[in-house]
């Protein structure tokens, strides 16, 4: 593929992200809108986590003026802060949003220090979307210059990528310069951070949040007369090649302003690795077949790609087995007719009827189905059954409905303080609010 | 070569961090001494630098409370804010210490955090020294293991490398176990980052401040059940594959308290490259044979290393430039005497009996000549004359004296309200001291 030819690509994205105005994005508001409320479902659904508080403990003695909220929670921090903590449980059970080209969760590092932002400086409703629109679509774009290799080396690319989404976002939203604005996507090379290896741990977190905090500092630094090196993303000892990767510029820099990313967004409905999704809409229908009677049933086979067997064909031994587990996704949508938080926490995993029912699937790989579908088949005393999903709910192909999103947030949020028909108002209205603050005070229990 | 049998790397430098004490490490505190008053040199020579300022600003109204000093100024800062500041002040000019065998600058990183640490918890000077000696190991080790392949290609090692000695070594003065050491190792490890090809601009500054930084914060989460990887240094997906490396492991863990890495340290006479660092001594040697008189000087040969050419036969553009040109180590040294921090300003740099005398300066390969060496000679109208140093003053070599070191440190804090007299003698003193406020206190600048 030919190479696009440009100056510098920190100046290139600058110049899209300062031109770029609300008559530019407002046909991809609605997405961003959606997006956002997807944001604060899983954000509310996590904010007890005990991942939250720990984080919320460390920085506590380290905030400025609490300017900005933690969603879910009744304590404050300072923008760099609560940008940090809200990404964390925007994303700690990888529940939020996916770019399916890359495998970023786009929404988690940028709207975080963007809502912290917005609070504290009194910005628009309006000027947060068209920022964030432009970070997605930096974060997006340089994701789409790296992938596959950069994730599969051990890049946790949500992290890499996501920084600079926020540095130009939070630029945008501040109203820096073109030039500025080059400078702080350069410096947050400088920052890009995070590997796969600790995935499995608490450690992920950091990297994550880190995304969030430290794209907004490098805009920051910017502000203050803080520089990079034009090439700090495409030199010779810049960020894509020190990473491991000769970045494709085209996606970079071709056709900016053209299409956007945003526009590929989807949403999960279930809190579960995205390849089961295909396995839990079959096993959905199935029981919808059984009239909910399941006791009949003798053994479950799931047929699928290698990458669905790679995946998910593992014993469970906690609840984060259990989200990347096609034993028990099967379980608990054909025993308990249900596949959200509740059915993959602790309680549930290790019920001893689930524990039991598991043990009577079986995965098969059938390699004429793509990665991403599933055929599952009962056999019960008196026959079969069997249903194949090419496109799961959730898909670009099978989008989740607005009201999808709204129940995941209802959901996310029930048994709370917070008042969740008052945070989807306020999303659905955000292109019309003079400020954020009612917005951010809805999502937050506050001493009464 | 065979590679160690070992756990997990984080662990086995866990062990050596959490079961080493004050008696294993004395006989090395004298050159931890050494590092930190170096350390001091270089931050106070910088403290007004506007790229300190700048970053002192963009943090203020994010800090809590300013329970540490930045060394040099009168500003106070949470210990988060002033391991960043201070981290950068020190290693601004290239000017602080370096490990030659990995080329990482070690104490910046380590000593900024545990100071701001220890003056805000009220630690030991000699606690200080441990927990400093054992970060600048695991610092050091983690670099030998990937090096020299991962600074070729592209990453800053004194930034991704140092938050892992700031890591160890803020877990050990805050007393964590041998757990909570490990985990905090391998939550550096997602945090690690820094590029070369920032390296000609402030962005450089803002790695090198994080590794101090999030060194800390990795040691804080750590207390607060955070959790990482074991594999998070060596794992198929951890950090040293990430970066591009496979990682020796006999290098990091082989012989583990049996040397110390802080025992190879070396201090920079000079404010300029290190493979100039001959070129200058054999001007001044052949200034002092000329009495002085070098009217008569027609032109200078200077021979050396590929590496010597290839760093340093360049046109100077800016006083960055300066620090890495052989025209100008020869023209200041011959013309004026000096190569201190005022010899490499933008007055000196820039003055046209300088630039003229630049003119006259040509360099020459000699591949007989080892890396680190140089041979200058003179030519006159009555004849010439010649000097061959093959090994540097400051290398390992050629160590500088203690007080040459405080010489350093007087010329560097020369003009302004600090008392040199007094940082010199508290450093020397540390490891009786019960705590590090007096010494903080005589590096800054407070209101009368």
């Amino acid at each position: 593929m030919p190479q696009a030819e440009v100056g510098s690509v920190s100046a290139a994205l600058a110049k899209l992200v300062a031109t770029s105005d609300w008559s530019d994005i407002s046909v991809q508001s609605h997405e961003a809108k959606r997006s956002i409320l997807n944001f604060f479902a899983t954000a509310l659904g996590s904010a007890q986590d005990p991942a939250v508080s720990s984080a919320l403990n460390a920085l506590l003695p380290f905030s400025g003026r609490g300017t900005s909220s933690i969603i879910g929670r009744r304590e404050r921090l300072d923008a760099l802060g609560a940008a940090f903590v809200n990404a964390i449980s925007a994303n700690l059970l990888d529940y939020d949003d996916t770019h399916l080209d890359t495998i970023i969760h786009p929404t988690a590092p940028v709207a975080a220090p963007l809502l912290a932002l917005a609070e504290a400086g009194g910005h628009s409703g309006r000027d947060l979307l068209t920022a964030f629109v432009l970070g997605v679509e930096v974060e997006c774009r340089i994701g789409n210059a790296v992938s596959p290799g950069h994730y599969a080396r051990g890049w946790h690319i949500t992290s890499t990528c996501g920084i600079f989404g926020a540095a130009a976002a939070c630029a945008k939203l501040l109203g820096f310069s073109e030039g500025e604005i080059a400078h702080a996507i350069g410096i947050a090379a400088s920052q890009s951070a995070g590997i796969v290896e600790n995935l499995p741990s608490a450690a992920k977190n950091v990297s994550v949040g880190n995304a969030a905090r430290n794209g907004l500092f490098s805009a920051l630094l910017a502000k203050q007369g803080y520089t990079a090196s034009p090439r700090a993303i495409e030199g010779p000892l810049g960020w894509a090649r020190a990473m491991g990767d000769d970045p494709n510029l085209e996606k970079l820099t071709g056709g900016l302003g053209k299409s956007w990313e945003i526009a590929k967004n989807t949403y999960k409905p279930y809190p579960a690795g995205i390849v089961f999704h295909a396995v839990i809409d079959a096993c959905f229908k199935l029981r919808e077949q059984l009239g909910g009677e399941t006791g009949d049933i003798v053994s479950v086979t799931v047929q699928g790609s290698p990458l669905l067997l790679a995946r998910g064909d593992r014993p469970v031994l906690s609840e984060r087995d259990a989200r990347v587990s096609i034993h028990h996704s099967v379980a608990c949508v054909l025993l308990l007719g249900a596949a959200g938080v509740q059915e993959f926490s602790e309680a549930v995993v290790f019920d001893a009827a689930i524990v039991r029912f598991r043990e009577k699937v079986k995965a098969e790989l059938d390699a004429g189905l793509p990665d991403g579908a599933a055929r599952v088949t009962i056999r019960t005393a008196s026959g079969k059954l069997s249903e194949t999903v090419m496109a799961a709910r959730g898909s670009l192909a099978d989008p989740l409905s607005d009201a999808d999103i709204e129940n995941k947030l209802r959901a996310c949020a029930s048994g709370a303080a917070w008042d969740a028909e008052r945070v989807i108002d306020a999303v659905w209205h955000l292109d019309s609010l003079a400020d954020v603050t009612g917005l951010m005070n809805s999502s937050c229990t506050h001493p009464s």
